[in-house]
């Protein structure tokens, strides 16, 4: 059986105990085996409620968050690097309190329309600190999967290529790519065969269409992602997320720039991204089967 | 929801009773709406009681079948049309005794690879005569459904276009085109572009895959196929055609070069199949009306 | 033949007659058959000049731009909605001093990330602003072609449908919509349907990548493209768009979120670009003449 | 430079001296740096004038063939396999003689449709009587490619897998694959996974189309074709190979079974074949190269 996840932004932008107890339920009784939570306040949100009602109900959790502008780590501005290192780390402290394993998202810089092109500088403050942060997440046996994000979210890690250069200098072993496809479908030269370079240091994946909506309505060849994730041995979670003007963070929404209506039923939505996702991966790993077998004639059997 | 149906070989190619009560059987059990036959003969298959059996599993019926080379429809021996003739007006009278409305296959010539490229007086000989067998099928309202197939299996209709001009040719109202996605892979020049130039003449629709096993484990684009289907608004049935080593018919075995176990347990085939092709066409829906949705901002509706 | 284009900035972002004239001469050795500019302002390029090189070359030529934000149509500030009015009849004059008869780009909101969802008063504001800039450009035999974008340049027009809403709500017969598959592959449920879907309304439409590279070396399956507009019929111009930091327009570079290098030398990107639409068009058009051949046995012709 | 080829059968099936000549000609005009020929008779041809205008021209040369049935060296009978290896032979040597290194094609058993499945003593004879063809050709410097066809054409080696398989048992190292692309549309599960795995015992590729008309105008997905022949660093022969009415070699249009004209001007069919798979390589490296560059910030470089 494939590790198939959801965001709960498929269910609820909201963190009430209401809310989340809706997104576990819902992410339970349609066959999900992980919720992926954006970051929560630990000062808002009962942690140790929400790490129990997941155990409960069998589900593995990883928490997503993009840094904001006062957080950035690649910021010139010490103080902001530093607040961008207590973000990082109280994410740590929640992914390691609810019982999870992944962070990941935008953690390298802040998620956001960049108005000017990178600079060597803010490279190399960026791996420096966020080198810092993986060191005091093992202990917590916690990874930091960076995701690849498109070129309006993010000038600083666009495609694989440039997260394994990241990853490369940062020197640690427990950071790694968070891939999603909707973004590579923007920045990859072609989406197989990034997955295929990457293969070692991927962390966490992100199955999205290229409009955000209901898969297969868009124009992902999703079958190809599938073929290149068997063709690595990718057995970890892959992750099904979608944005509608139907459910609004207000600064996620804009940061992502949402605002068409491409679904209002998330249970409709959901089931269909569940079935799709697992008829993909299955159907993958039959024409990967298919291909070496040598199928001799009946006779030679 | 789809209208689609399976091909009793997926499940024997036996016709004693046992083993029609459980091709019956299993296409009930697994969703499928229509059960297609090849030919079944009256002297030995008890047409009264399977018809009854398809009426109460409330299931639809079609009939499929090759003509043999004694009865080619277009040969130059007029004994041999005359007995193709026959043949064919046994195969419109099982369709009615059986409740159905669609008799499909090679129906203008014989099945098989041909060692000689089709001549005009043949393709005379053949129309002419199809025109006469259709004109008496009206009576019983059945509809003789001309399978399009590869260049290895027939050297007269290889293509749509091939066979809308046949049909032309017949001046009859009730002949249509029957496609079949393994054969359009080999012929057509666009399976999509195929769908959409032919679409009201098209009276029946096989769903195999290019190497004829699972879906999705060859060749084929079926969102494309799906996304024409849709856009020409096709709401008839589409028939699931598997063939592995398996389930064996002598004769169509060898016609069609049946020489590798695709799969083995048919059970598990078949539900793949419904699912996808489920999946396949709900998405193409999905799709078609995303690209006529205005989708105005929010404050406008 | 078919028409291509390329827009200017595949060989310069500067506006001095040099590199206007090395512009002109590259599209013409390359065997474009139009040169698109981005917006040139008369007080700084000698129109008549540059109208007579276009001429003597046999080129065509088209103009594009972006409303900036002091130039919003669809501005709640009436002085801001004047400012664009003046700005897009300026642009229209251009383009007939030019000898040429189309304006493209974004030209019914400001260019560039919002951060609020459109409004309905926006909208409002803004088809009845361009409905009378279009009444006037009639006057110039120029029509005015709606660029549909991607969610982070735009809130207003992200689809073809949306832009087809727009268009009905202008009531003017010579507003039509400007297509680019790079946003296409952002926003459309399925390029080709959507093609299909706005057959005549379209008026322009610009070929680029999935990340505005090499053609084929991205996500974009341009195959189904050119099936799409040889099945509509057009016959207009496609014009060559590609973005790298190689050639950098400060302003629309950051607009578009240019941060990499996707190459450096545009002589051979263009060449490669002209061979790849041309040969895809032809191979297009093939394929369409081949889908409705009867290709009648030999003796039949 | 991509090393690309052409079948003679492209400009003629004729082997008198002027017909050779004009296939040479034509050849070396059109930028082909291969001719594949089928076998032609040194009683009938001056092979060595053949080898001296190949040379002088600069073309390589490969040649191909599919055993007769009174030749395939899998039968039970031993004067047919006897004459099969004297076949083979008379093969290798002609391929020596005229210069080159590969003898192509159907080599393991005879060429066409088969009516009975393939028993183990077939498979076991084929692969004796090869082994030692193949040991003897070592002496000549030549390679035996053994060509992978549909299931109409052969029934003992389909899939790549298949001949991993066979090759395997013969113990050579001068035995590989000979993969078509058109055959592999009908068989393999996926072509380019095919190819990935078949790796480094391919020897020979024909591109052909899935009709076998114009490239492009068909189903194959030729761009994931040369994104995987770029993947495993193929740097040898792809020849093109297409058939129509217009050119008949009687015994191998039967067996292949060309009905239709698919084209009638093989010079503007050639033309557009060399374009469309020199772009379509240029287009597979430049995407490789893509995904692997890491694109860092302008300021880093």
């Amino acid at each position: 059986m494939s590790k198939i996840g959801v965001h709960s932004f498929v269910w609820s932008a909201g963190s009430s105990r209401d809310e989340l107890e809706k997104a576990l339920t819902r992410t339970h009784e349609l066959g999900f085996k992980l919720i992926e939570f954006s970051y929560l306040d630990p000062k808002q949100v009962d942690v140790k409620w929400l790490a129990s009602r997941v155990q409960e109900l069998g589900l593995d959790v990883a928490i997503s968050m993009g840094l904001p502008p006062e957080g950035d780590i690649s910021s010139d501005d010490a103080a902001v690097v530093s607040n961008g290192n207590e973000i990082l780390d109280r994410a740590v402290a929640l992914v390691r309190d609810l019982g999870g394993t992944k962070l990941a998202g935008i953690l390298s810089s802040s998620h956001g329309k960049q108005e000017r092109p990178l600079t060597r500088k803010a490279w190399d403050t960026s791996v420096a600190t966020l080198a810092r942060v993986a060191d005091r997440a093992k202990a917590s046996g916690v990874t930091l999967n960076l995701e690849i994000v498109n070129r309006f979210e993010s000038n600083m890690l666009n495609t694989a290529a440039q997260g394994i250069a990241y990853i490369g200098d940062t020197g640690a072993s427990n950071v790694f790519l968070h891939l999603d496809t909707f973004h590579m479908n923007i920045e990859e030269a072609d989406v197989g065969l990034a997955i295929r370079h990457a293969a070692d240091r991927i962390g966490y994946v992100h199955i999205g269409e290229s409009h955000r909506g209901y898969l297969g309505t868009g124009n992902i060849d999703f079958a190809a992602i599938f073929d290149a994730l068997t063709a690595i041995g990718w057995d970890d979670y892959v992750t099904f997320e979608s944005f509608s003007t139907t459910i609004v963070d207000r600064d996620l929404s804009l940061k992502t720039a949402i605002w068409r209506n491409l679904w209002t039923d998330n249970v409709a939505l959901a089931r269909h991204a569940r079935t799709f996702i697992e008829l993909g991966l299955e159907t993958a790993r039959l024409k990967a089967d298919l291909v070496r077998q040598a199928h001799l004639p009946q006779a030679l059997i």
